[in-house]
Formats: structure tokens, C-alpha cells, sequence
């Protein structure tokens, strides 16, 4: 089965970390790669406590607020690998590609490289993707599909960023 | 600082257990209400792990799909006071109050219940509220809303939950 996390609001990794925990939890083994980030996240401490669930970040140590680099495309195309490996490896039943959807947004990755995960991807499988702007094909080809709507953000009242809660 | 995840869409509970791994795995204390669920949740056994993570429930054995019964307020109530109790202990940083939402909307507890929780919350803490069908007062308190809509749910096509994704 596939999902989608996407939309302008707060809690689509955070959706994704959830579910890991609770497959974990029901004795899976879950896989976490993720696009764009790869600087110190509260989750990686906690996710360390289990033995069956990976996490790999193929991102600069800042999350983009930049044009992308030569070594953005590198380190997202190697993200992309690592997934692939993944969801072919018989032991992990989730697969979590957070922030793929950014990533082929801003052209790290391309699409036929997100559907071509998608399509190869076990029946009894689930994966997870997230990040705002979804392609409308990644949204066609989903199973499930959730839209994370800012309503109301404290950022706009300049309340920055918190480290436990943000990241 | 207080935070609400409602919509009917999938990933409202889960977005607030990874803001739970988040702020675990950065040293901070966190406790769960849960109302309306008393049975067993993949996340319960993964939360175990966690000694700064907490966990109460206070539902029935199956979540509700039948009118309320006076056990079932008696429970929400219970998680009420629970809820209080955490918010004003010093030691937790994060209070997540799962479905209370709900809880609301099915007239277990009042609104004045939820909206005193709400202001006794010390300036330094960060509450979660989720569940579908947010009251309009409770999304005014907020500081930060996300709706999470559901644009494409395999429930339609005849998939039921499943074990370490839905619970």
C-alpha cells in the first residue's frame, strides 16, 4: 500500500515517525531514508532505541534554503539507491522516503525515478512517502493520501524553529 | 505553547507520536491521554521503551462506534483529571491529549473542561490536541492548527485497519 503526507502544514514526518513506531511496535521492520535532511533530528536519538527500525540521511547538513548543488543532486540520486535496495529487501515491511516529494520538486530526483519506486514495490509492502507539493502522479498512483492543511502556524507570530519539537 | 491536529484524515495520532519521539529523543518529558482508546496499539509497546515517555488510556476496550454509555464519561473524565495533573507536573514538557477531540464531540467531557486544560497550561509547555472535528473555541486557543484532509483513503476500497499501521 502505498501513502502520501503532503501539504502546507505541520506534521507530515512527524505522521510518518508515528507510523513508524507503531509498526515497529507490531513486530515490523521498517526502513527510514530521508531526502534533504542530514543534520542532528531529535527522532534519530529516539529511533536508535530500535533494533528494527534504519534511518538514512542522504541531505546537506541544512535543510535547503538554498539553490541546489551538484552534491544536493549526489546525496538525494544515492537516497534514491538506498530506497530502491529497501523496498526489494525481503526484511522491511514500511519504507519511509521522507521529503522525496521536495526532493523531486526541486529536481534532485526525477519522476520516473519516484514512480519507478512505486512500481516496484512488494504487494504486501507499505510505503511511506512525505513533503509538501506532491506530483499530482505520485498522488494518482497512492493508496492513501493525506493533506496537511496549515490552519493557524505559530512561525507567522515569529516563534523560530524549537529543537524537540520542530526538530 | 498549544498544537491541534484534526481533519478527518489519516496521521493525526501518529503526527503526535512523532512529535513525541522528537521531543524524547531531545531529553524532554512526555506524557499521553489517550480517550476513547483502551486497547491494544502497536505504539503502546514501542512507547515502553521510553522512560521519559508516559502513557495513559482512558476508553473502552473498542473504540466507540455505539452511543456513549455512562462507563465511557466516567473514563473521559477520569482522563481529564489525568490531563490536569500532568499539565501542572513540573517534569513534563510536552502533554499530548489524544482525541480529546472526539471526546468533545461525543459530550463525554465539556468544552470548559478542554478550554480549562488549555489555560492552566504553563507558559513553557507544549500541548497537543488531536482528533477529528475541533471545536471552533479550541482552534482559536491554538497556536498552531494543522487539518489533515483525506484525499484518497484505501478504507473505500475495502481495506480494513491493519495491525502496525492503523493500530
Amino acid at each position: 500500500m502505498i501513502q502520501v503526507y503532503t501539504g502546507n502544514g505541520k506534521g507530515k514526518t512527524t505522521a510518518a515517525l508515528g507510523l513508524t513506531l507503531r509498526a515497529a511496535g507490531a513486530g515490523k521492520k521498517v526502513y527510514i531514508c530521508q531526502f534533504l535532511k542530514g543534520k542532528y533530528y531529535g527522532e534519530l536519538r529516539s529511533l536508535k532505541k530500535f533494533k528494527d527500525i534504519k534511518v538514512e540521511q542522504f541531505g546537506a547538513k541544512c535543510f535547503i534554503r538554498r539553490l541546489p548543488r551538484q552534491e544536493d543532486i549526489k546525496l538525494a540520486q544515492s537516497g534514491l539507491r538506498a530506497a530502491k535496495k529497501a523496498i526489494l529487501e525481503k526484511k522491511y515491511s514500511l519504507v519511509v522516503l521522507d521529503e522525496i516529494n521536495v526532493a523531486l520538486k526541486l529536481k534532485l530526483i526525477g519522476l520516473k525515478d519516484v514512480l519507478g519506486l512505486i512500481k516496484c514495490l512488494p504487494k504486501k509492502k507499505e510505503l511511506i512517502l512525505t513533503g509538501r507539493s506532491a506530483h499530482p502522479k505520485i498522488i494518482k498512483a497512492a493508496d492513501l493520501v493525506s493533506e496537511i492543511k496549515e490552519i493557524k502556524h505559530y512561525f507567522k507570530n515569529g516563534i523560530y524553529a524549537r529543537r524537540g519539537i520542530e526538530f
